[in-house]
């Protein structure tokens, strides 16, 4: 699967990822005002607004980007109704071309580690049909029950060509509370990084392993360490942009291939309309708000690798 | 929250929680095979089964127990159709009277943290109505990025009055991977523990903090050490039964008052039916195979607090 990924990094000249996660006051008005008028104060309501926004995202940055990261939580708290729109707006990305990244942060013991895996990136069976769940290409998988809560996700990246991103560093404050804690001289997102390439290595395709890490913006003094330490590993970046990393940040988080990391823009992306920056296009037009701030942010991260 | 708990423990002198993890090879046959005719091969027939025999269960072991705790992975992997089989489980459950710990195991940055606990615990704003999605009572939530991955929840838990179980020490074998490790002196489960503690200070109620931890029963000496530095944290302890841990190893997981710790078992009780002691049953009966269980599970536990 990460081959995939990197063909088409190559091929958009892009080595960005787009968050889909949709907070409600993200919505144009006259999106959520349909919704509301159609379906009333309901989950229905909301669902529809987050599948339509979502839409009018995509259909305008598609071409411009190899993979979307849908954050799921974004879509949880409208219940089920919100995991269908979650589930149709994966759906309609890959019928766009894009990877599909499912920002889950699942990880349990090994049995649940493992119908959490077949529920993302695996099949189930039903007698003797096999049915895919929520398909994505890849998902981000949470490492803190260690080796048996991984391993049944790597195995499903083995039989059915997917991927993960492992938490490693995180790019919010409270991130090095626990990660950052020294362990024998290293700390602890060492410790994790280090097992990270030990799991990837059961995974690998081509110069890149399936399994790969989150490191966030926010950290580059960790991102440089970390990029030294698993050299063959793909980093997923989160927190570039609203959340505080700046392009200069992330010189170190690429290979000498000019390869080897992702970017990930969420509110910088959808919700461009915004900003003073692109206000200009106006609520109507939040699409190409959207797809100015790609060209920009596209811009921005190919200028340091 | 935990006060109900309590309450609900102290009622049925059973500190014991009944973990619905259906796999689909624990459904008896008669169950599936209905579903499958009904509707094919098919996610909705899975969900129905799983359904089905949850209530099979719950009918026969409700008066017997405080809590139920729905892993909900076990439902994620059937998509959209398990999920809906998840909140009706949920719902089932509190109509019986029963408290409902969602096992989803969640945690991410803090924007991202506070729409798990709006999912999960919470209710969801659209418009001016508020909605809740999956209204559990209770959930468990991994730690790994620390305070701000944490606090969403326990605002939800104080302004909702709902509780979270926090993981840290987990039941599985290679827990120790990380939890395990050694930082300034302490294993880095212990920094976890005292930061549950911290976390709970937040959100008293009663004798018991809304903010509980997770702690394995197949670890006993961290077990005991942890009720130590957590004295008003109640624990829930998976791993008893299926997974290895006894009944005498459970001794430190209570305090003095009895209290302070409630034992999970899945596999044991709702596959009750396929073990040689329960057999007699028969799967036509596996409900009562399943009451039998809880019945010995209670004596079992009860004979060490």
């Amino acid at each position: 699967m990460i081959s995939r990924l990197i063909e088409k990094i190559v091929k958009t000249n892009a080595p960005v990822v787009v968050g889909l996660d949709p907070m409600l006051s993200y919505i144009p008005e006259h999106i959520m005002d349909k919704a509301i008028e159609e379906k009333g104060e309901s989950l229905e309501a909301a669902a529809q607004a987050i599948y339509d926004y979502n839409v009018g995202i995509v259909d305008a940055i598609y071409d411009l980007i190899p993979a979307v990261k849908p954050q799921i939580a974004m879509y949880e708290q409208f219940g089920i109704e919100g995991l269908v729109a979650y589930k149709k707006t994966c759906e309609y990305c890959k019928e766009k071309g894009l990877i599909v990244i499912g920002d889950a942060k699942r990880g349990d013991i090994g049995s649940t580690s493992a119908a959490y895996a077949t529920a993302h990136i695996g099949k189930i069976k039903v007698g003797n049909t096999e049915i895919p769940a929520f398909d994505e290409d890849m998902v981000t998988v949470n490492p803190y029950l260690g080796t048996d809560g991984i391993k049944p996700f790597v195995d499903v990246c083995n039989s059915n060509d997917r991927g993960i991103f492992v938490l490693v560093k995180t790019s919010n404050p409270s991130s090095g509370e626990f990660q950052d804690r020294q362990i024998d001289g290293k700390p602890l997102y060492e410790i994790v990084g280090d097992k990270v390439r030990e799991w990837g290595e059961a995974s690998m395709d081509g110069d890149y392993s399936n399994v790969g890490a989150v490191v966030g913006a926010t950290y580059p003094e960790q991102g440089k360490i970390l990029r030294a330490i698993m050299p063959k590993t793909f980093i997923l970046v989160p927190g570039y942009g609203a959340q505080g990393g700046k392009a200069a940040d992330l010189v170190d988080y690429f290979n000498k291939d000019g390869l080897g990391a992702i970017v990930n823009s969420s509110r910088g992306i959808i919700c461009a309309y915004k900003q003073e920056k692109y206000a200009c296009y106006g609520a109507e037009h939040f699409g190409e708000a959207s797809r100015a701030a790609v060209v920009d942010m596209i811009d921005d991260i190919n200028s340091v690798r």
